[in-house]
């Protein structure tokens, strides 16, 4: 694609290095900024230098946060006796919005995936382990996804719990989806859904 | 949405106010930018403000350019006497890519939408007429989408270049596209089709 302007041709190549933005949508956006009020371009350039540069993460679960510890971790009223490890930020915020957790977290930062290169030791793995001698938690909830990855990160992770007594491991349910139709589940998940079928209280 | 941090929620607010990016795409354009090295949102961030504080005009046919004059317009290879009237620079582009045409172009900002409260006044129409006496301009080809609004602006175009004698008026074809099968085809279009059909060279 050939540009009438470089300026225009440099937006355009930095926005398509944002994933599942191409070329055509990159035009789309540098267009619409164009069309727009100087302000909206000034404001979003702002916010995106200011996240980068000035973003910590929270010292105890890995979350983003603007301090030292995050709200989550410096919130009396949680329950600091369960964990909840997840692999992103964004599975943080999911969870968070259902309103029905009121435990903390920990951040792993990805999931162990040896075809990307990513080991144990690139996670936040030691520094969960390291959090639980000498603290009051017991429990830690596997809230990975069942992917390939995931699966291998929960094993891992259960191998190395396990030498903490006191200290219950557990996984998130799996099963049918609420809405999901038994007919088009997968075999896997219906199969453990009958396997892990939950009896009515009376 | 509930974030954790003022700083990523600012970011999230003002990537979701690009069009076709919601609250959830921007999310994950956002922790993209923190995971990648602070090279990539800096030289984003840069590249934005300098496109829309940088960018200018061209004074002939108002497509961007990075000179008072663009490199179409500047260019005497091309044929001055084509004039071909697009609404929008993407147009521009698209056509530059087929690499059909050598004439010049006249970009409008738009078309006539009274819905949208664009008038003739808001496009660069004026602009086009003004350009045409004591020129070499011998054609003007209408390359304007064939939607309400663009068919509207076509036909207001055509009843002000009348008055120009010795000016040619076409528009692009309209037909079937390339690969296009005849019974999926609208019937407006497959209709023109046929009132338009084009006799074979021998």
């Amino acid at each position: 694609m050939e540009f009438p302007s470089k300026l225009i041709e440099n937006a355009v190549g930095e926005l398509s290095k944002l994933p599942g933005i191409g070329k055509k949508t990159a035009l789309r956006l540098a267009l619409h900024l164009l069309k727009a009020e100087t302000d909206t371009t000034a404001s979003l350039a702002e916010a995106l230098a200011k996240m980068r540069f000035e973003i910590t993460y929270c010292q105890t679960c890995h979350s983003i946060s603007d301090a030292e510890e995050c709200s989550i971790c410096a919130n009396k009223l949680r329950d600091h006796s369960t964990v909840c490890v997840v692999s992103d930020i964004r599975d943080v915020i999911a969870i968070e919005n259902t309103a029905q957790y009121q435990g903390v977290y920990h951040v792993l930062g990805g999931v162990i995936s040896p075809i990307e290169g990513v080991g144990p030791s690139d996670l936040t793995i030691d520094s969960l382990l390291a959090r639980i001698p000498d603290s009051e938690i017991k429990e830690v909830i596997l809230a990975i996804s069942p992917t390939m990855e995931g699966d291998t990160t929960a094993f891992y992770l259960s191998r190395k719990l396990r030498d903490f007594e006191g200290v219950h491991i557990s996984t998130i349910a799996r099963g049918i989806p609420m809405g999901g139709e038994l007919e088009y589940a997968d075999e896997i998940t219906l199969g453990r859904s009958i396997v892990d079928r939950q009896r009515q209280v009376r």
